[in-house]
């Protein structure tokens, strides 16, 4: 199916196929970098299996972020009006680079207690910081009157038909560079990743497993699949600090039918996981990047001899607190 | 002039031409990674000019040296000979892990002292560690005397026609996917490197500027380039371990004919620059291969508007011990 027709207020209630995540990687392509992928002998020794890295903690703004950001506003209507997020995290950092790059005016409703390093990077790609108090309901009425007072459209971070489809485009990407993988591996939290990974996945080789990763500690979308209904997150608690949010209904409906398991993993495989990739990849990952390769740590028969392509998701850190 | 058809005994007291470095590139090709280039908006409106960052943390063995170290036993001489060195370093990792691909046996000379993870690194490459005392002396003298036991060929880190071409491929990489390079600029412990880059540097674009980057606390080539004769290093204080060394015959020879000029810089400015490397390029690197990108923060007006390549030489650090 192609719902490459359907008009815009529709489409946006609609899951993306294939099709559309294709068409998202043609839109993103002259502003995205399209990511490289490693390997380690020494990671693959330990985890009893083949190991694909795909560095998306290289990607514009440090996170496949940046992907889903683009091709939002590329297929955003009102090109005269700002656009408008809430976030603390790196989706606010894309979306201010993204609008940037697109020339397009961008606010982003941050909680007064955001880390400075991320309150600098939204700052520093020119976006209009609000801060609000650190609460949900706060950020949410913060953004609903910036809507009404300035009619900013707003992007969320993964409920949002074209930011799935644009984060897809690593997979894309991924099982075209390396077509010898036949597991793909991504963390999930709001599930915009791990949508589009099992629809880009699936789409191209039906053979392929899909496994989301998920911090024990903050494992909504394992207990949501294994009830077969959203089951909010509630106080999570995990170093995986990108990984907190729950899932919605798109990416439910998306994971409920592509994804082949979620498997939770503990906090000291995280920190394993990370100080694995920095040694050996000699690359910076953030803890919620790690968690895909936490979760073969953890689940070693599951992945023993095979060829596993995992999308480290983002890289931003603050290098002053550092779990090691 | 071309010294290909020099006997491999006289060649090894001469100093390499372009053409030997693009046959040290073609003999690698098989084995060493081409690394990418990075830049960083950010990076360059701190640097008031355009970075290229080649990524030689990167390489396999996570430094340069693996590819001065394949290119010397590609071209060796015993094949059913062992090879030997004394490092405690990055060389020792490089030919640890060059002798494994080529099916070679290697002896490691180390002190006795040196941190856990670089004699890992080794052990895991496969190669026979000797440890000694922590003296020059103590090494030189086990290395002979291995040498005259096991009839073992020494693989000398920068004092060897072979690894200085082989170093010198990185420049010929970044020189042709980024042309509009003008200033390339690499660190410099015993040479190998800058000499290297150097060569190829001047060779393909005479007009190119090469600029030796080196700690104040460790500036042995910056006073024998003053001075026009080799002043060894006394003492050296420098948290970028890697360039404590001093220049060597071959090394200076070519130094002192084709570098512009070798800068000092502070040790505050290379953890700055270590810092900045890690957080916005999203890779690690060790602090010697921080050094280049410190010596544009310390002489900003030279580089000014520039566009400058400069080579990262490697990421091998021991997590624990960050200096940030």
């Amino acid at each position: 199916m192609n719902s490459k027709n359907v008009a815009s207020g529709t489409k946006m209630k609609q899951i993306p196929v294939l099709n559309d995540i294709f068409e998202a990687a043609e839109n993103i392509a002259p502003f995205a970098h399209i990511t490289p992928v490693f390997t380690s002998q020494i990671i693959n020794s330990v985890c009893g299996c083949k190991v694909y890295f795909k560095c998306e903690n290289l990607q514009k703004a440090g996170a496949f972020k940046f992907r889903g950001a683009t091709n939002a506003l590329l297929n955003s209507k009102g090109k005269d009006k700002p656009v408008i997020t809430h976030s603390s995290g790196n989706h606010a950092g894309a979306l201010a680079k993204a609008s940037a790059m697109l020339h397009r005016r961008c606010i982003v409703v941050m909680p007064e207690t955001s880390p400075a390093v991320k309150v600098d990077a939204v700052k520093y790609y020119g976006a209009t910081i609000v801060f609000c108090k650190p609460t949900l309901q706060a950020r949410e009425d913060t953004t609903n009157r910036l809507i009404s007072e300035t009619g900013a459209e707003l992007v969320h971070p993964y409920n949002n038909f074209y930011v799935i489809a644009g984060q897809g485009t690593a997979t894309i990407e991924m099982l075209s560079t390396n077509p010898e993988i036949e597991v793909v591996i991504a963390p999930v939290g709001g599930g915009g990743l791990l949508s589009g990974t099992s629809i880009a996945a699936k789409g191209i080789k039906p053979f392929v497993k899909v496994y989301g990763a998920e911090p024990a500690g903050a494992d909504d979308a394992y207990r949501s699949f294994k009830a077969s209904k959203i089951i909010p997150s509630e106080n999570p608690n995990t170093i995986a600090d990108g990984l907190l949010t729950s899932l919605c209904d798109l990416t439910f409906e998306v994971i409920k039918k592509y994804t082949d398991n979620i498997l939770t993993v503990s906090e000291e495989s995280i920190v394993s996981a990370m100080k694995m990739i920095w040694q050996y990849l000699k690359i910076i990952v953030e803890p919620s990047g790690a968690v895909s390769l936490a979760a073969i740590l953890d689940n070693k028969t599951v992945f023993s001899g095979k060829n596993a392509g995992l999308i480290l998701s983002g890289g931003n850190i603050d290098l002053s607190r550092l779990p090691f």
